[in-house]
């Protein structure tokens, strides 16, 4: 059994690490910290670990002496001490707070208006998206989990990116988030009066995810990528909808996937004719096709049938995501849904399949979540 | 006391315009008429009408005959007849549902697989959107009350395309409604376990309110538009927000609103800055004061400040459409946040709304709904 | 136009009297006060109002001397000496907090620990309940308007305790509201992430609604009588049901409701036979008989027909309370089922009925809201 | 591994026993049937199965010849047959239908209307509540699994009907329920529309789950037991709380648990003093240590500290059962509270859980789930 703890564990984020954590098979957690409830028993605070666990919230320290895994779930600007000191000690940090998420300091500075502390650190880092860069995380030992939409993104348009298929500057991210994004602090947005019956966007063109989502996808398409990302809350507790509009290159139009991939999943609407997959410029099973291949030894990122549309139910409570791809008659475009649970694969869940993947078992232990239909 | 009536007052929408009437000081409800539930009490049916009236549904010659205003809210296809009808006796038909919508009967075949019956109607009808056609709907017989999704979308966009300032080509509608917009029939979609919880876009690029959208807007911009048009299934009641996501022409670089209109409400919010709303290719606060002169007169649509974001629960249980404003730095957009309520200014208030102004009574009337802030 | 104001408008009663309010036709509000929001637009806190007021929040000396009718919606303890100077002024005073709903001081120490600074005044009020005191109501200058639990509780046992039928000490209320009743108040039991999917008692015992609702009790009952009241948290923001279990006093076996009274609303259902509405000791035909005399002249207190249930759409966004009325075979004890909006008849609205009584105005008036049904 | 089956696995309670039984590590799911959807892959019906299974609904007799367990989740009266036929082949059936609940036939005739089929097979069956009846349950091949309000409401009765300690004629249930209890069947009743922000109690004093909750209650009390049940439907997904107001008798007075346990759990909540746990008849610390005793060795239900409450968050998603105790000064009587998931410990999960005591593996395996906090 490895070791593992928890910095900042009374937190959302951190409180769902120890929900999944207990129950891993692999894993012992060993200690938890928390600034606010330091001294209390966990079950105290959240009531659903009643009987479930006897962990009491100590400081950081402890964390960090006891642990091989330390999770820091904190907010910005407080994890590059601790990474520092688990990399001193030789342990591996995994960081679910935005502090190595930027590799570029200038745009670090901009969004979160703090300097990188420890410089040195950063080139050390990676970028926790299995489906990007599970090589690099097997060997390393501060991990940056990516943010919850842009995971979502991320995910949504990593195969047309990567092949060059759509126009870099013209990418348009409406996503929505349940309200667990905004963590556990109170405020009158969250005051389930008002929220209950609610819906609108916030923080139009000025969300801190947008720099993060530009540099990986940049990184993907080795071109500089400008998005326009408008998140909204829902009034429901989980869950990511990323609705995706894309605007195809030349190169698109002429697109055969080069290979002979066996399509197993058939079109699964009737009501969707062959001409509705076809435009003059778009073969919509092409693409199917490709990201059919990209994720085909992907144990979480799944790929619906043509004529299905992703939904936040049906990935709620897993690590799960799922991608549906529509083509766009009117304008000739292709739109990707990309749905997530933003506490798991957005979250913790990632945090813990990262983990995984660094202790050489298998990645989806612990994670084998199946989503409530109801 | 103008004598009004409805046909189809069981269904949803026919629920809501029957709520709204009883209480409206200028007219009576004079008779319903229900297929499914004639004969029956009107209040044993919606149990929140009880002693409230006393009003039994008959069938729809009953209607007709003791009304000057008739309300059909219907399944497409039905309401040619009744309008004939009416028209005949000198009487005014506000139809809810989409025969008269579209003027293009291959239009209308093609989304709705039906022909017009009475092609005549057609061009004595015209299309309920107060903000776009009052004059016309002060002497019209027959009126095509729009749909719910379009009144949002063409109230959001009217002013940017009115003045040709946005590519009609690259207009990205994602939209996303409150439940009853789905009406009273039953599905596993409107299931209640289902619905808790989830959240996805339905429809995508097949809803049959493209055709309507794309008319109207092309009406007011005098050219062939296309819009990407997206629907969401909202785990709420009530409430549409449309996102919009243009591309400015050429002509909005320079673009200065012709006049010296005083902005009496402020830019809002201390966080947005004069940096923010402007960018190299567009001013907002011109296009916020383009804005304002267009909907100054307009009782019930309203332009926020610049800095506030426009939301369902601020136009809940009204007939007001609230529209934000947002300029998309990363991209070089204007981003139009629109909301309603898609039962009132979508649908059944709207209707009210066009009553109204055809009886020559204040456009207000019956209608001057506060949204419950909780 | 009578003047009226609001002292402690930003909070949710107070928000709740301004919507209201403000579509009275007999009524201006002509001040509103607020101490946390003093000197902002209302419209800039609730932006629901947003075009619909330009009110300024100012402070309470404002509105007492610029109102005729005072409504005070404050924290218990800060209604006495408002009431005071409203007395001294000439002036009406509505309070819809605590200070004036109990009559004994010894009670107000214990529940609300604090003593009644202004002893002389408590004589001169009247507990604003319209069904139990309205010719009282009529000319008193400070009403003690009901809390919201009492006042579904109250209405739910009214006919049975005045006419002597069911044992004063075994009356048990199970009473649940929704989170509008929890005030704009920030705390994690009302954060939208903990409420959603939630659903529990609180306070068991010891909620300050009871002495209240004893007290009122025995002054109908003309008897000392006991509840056992538990309230509950629902994940909805309006309404409340109490569901009442009462037990027959041995006059019940034989009770005839002394009266020719026709009946005009029939049982409902047919699944409801004659034999379920009678039992050794009870016939519930006569029970309702009796209920519908009692409220038969009641403008917003409605009997359901026996098959009937209450239930909290049906009077949501309301001044309507729901009453059903169910025989428990099992244990021969009549169950009543009582619905209100707690922000209306259980607040607001009820405080504007004791306005247009005290002002001699219809009592309807501003306040003929059908529930919306969906 | 155990092979194991599913008759009904499309409906509600079916797709919950798959869901769970997909990840419990000691069984295989070799088969399941659907009337309805026969032939057509699981993951097509409920989406959040997709790539999870690739089971495909076969008829009732593929489960019963390839299972050594087979679970029947069926209307009432369709599973005696199939318990038959698993009888003869020496299989276990455990039954989550209602077909062996009651032993008196009389009793289901009144309340389901129909006869025993095979009346024999009604004393080899066995209630399967395990804190009732385990040892019983070890070496039986017919399980009634418990319904879930009686679930909810013999866990809390319990130790109070076992010790004698209150009176049997006078127990009120006020039960409230999430809406996947009335399953995956359409009806207006649960139409999305209509249940968001509706409450209301149904069925009162005539729910089928009467005559289930007083044969339990009997035999545990070894008295003629009568209740006073009221069903509620709360707007939520899952979930059970039962608020059981009792009465005690006179023994209760002077009752002192005769044990020194050492009650590990303190009184939790510093607003609750000794007086308030304290009355002329009952002294609370007393049962609250009865209760502690009586489930010491249960896995799955858990008494909360003294100054706690129920709810249904804390319990969602899992197969715990929390019970709070508490004293109504008012009416020297005792509360209890009791939670539940209706579709885990309520259905589904009590079902596993009598699977794995029959099997005679850990009683938690496959259950072990913590409450997600939000």
């Amino acid at each position: 059994m490895f070791k593992v703890g928890i910095i900042g564990a009374t937190g959302y984020v951190g409180c769902e690490l120890l929900r999944i954590l207990i129950n891993h098979p692999s894993v012992e957690v060993t200690a938890i910290s928390s600034i606010s409830f330091e001294g209390e028993e966990f079950s105290s605070i959240y009531k659903s670990f009643y009987k479930m666990t006897d962990l009491i919230c100590k400081n950081k320290s402890d964390v960090i002496e006891k642990c091989e895994v330390i999770f820091t779930a904190l907010p910005h600007g407080l994890s590059e001490d601790i990474a520092n000191e688990c990399l001193a000690a030789n342990k591996i940090c995994i960081d679910l707070g935005a502090d190595f998420r930027l590799t570029r300091e200038d745009e670090y500075k901009q969004w979160y208006g703090k300097e990188f502390f420890h410089k040195e650190l950063h080139s050390k880092s990676i970028y926790g998206l299995p489906e990007l860069n599970r090589d690099k995380i097997k060997t390393c030992k501060i991990i940056a989990n990516p943010g919850c939409y842009p995971t979502s993104i991320e995910l949504g348009l990593l195969p047309l990116l990567k092949n060059g298929l759509i126009d870099g500057k013209n990418i348009i991210c409406d996503s929505k988030s349940g309200v667990t994004g905004a963590g556990r602090g109170l405020s009158q947005k969250t005051h389930a009066a008002q929220l209950n019956g609610d819906f609108a966007p916030y923080a139009v063109g000025s969300h801190r995810h947008i720099p993060e989502i530009e540099e990986i996808l940049g990184t993907i398409a080795k071109e500089k990528i400008n998005v326009t990302f408008t998140p909204h809350l829902l009034p429901i507790n989980r869950g990511i909808i990323s609705t995706i509009y894309t605007t195809p290159k030349k190169e698109l139009m002429s697109y055969k996937f080069n290979s002979n991939i066996d399509i197993s999943q058939k079109i699964s609407s009737d009501k969707i004719t062959y001409k509705e997959i076809k435009s003059d410029k778009i073969d919509l099973e092409e693409i199917y096709k490709l990201y059919c291949e990209t994720y085909k030894n992907e144990p979480f990122t799944h790929v619906l049938p043509i004529g299905e549309t992703a939904s936040i139910k049906n990935v709620a409570f897993t690590n799960n995501c799922h991608i549906s791809l529509h083509l766009n008659h009117r304008c000739d475009g292709i739109i990707v849904v990309s749905a997530i649970d933003n506490m798991i694969k957005g979250a913790a869940g990632q945090a813990i399949q990262n983990m995984n993947i660094i202790l050489g078992i298998n990645e989806t232990e612990g994670l084998n979540f199946i989503a409530p239909a109801f």
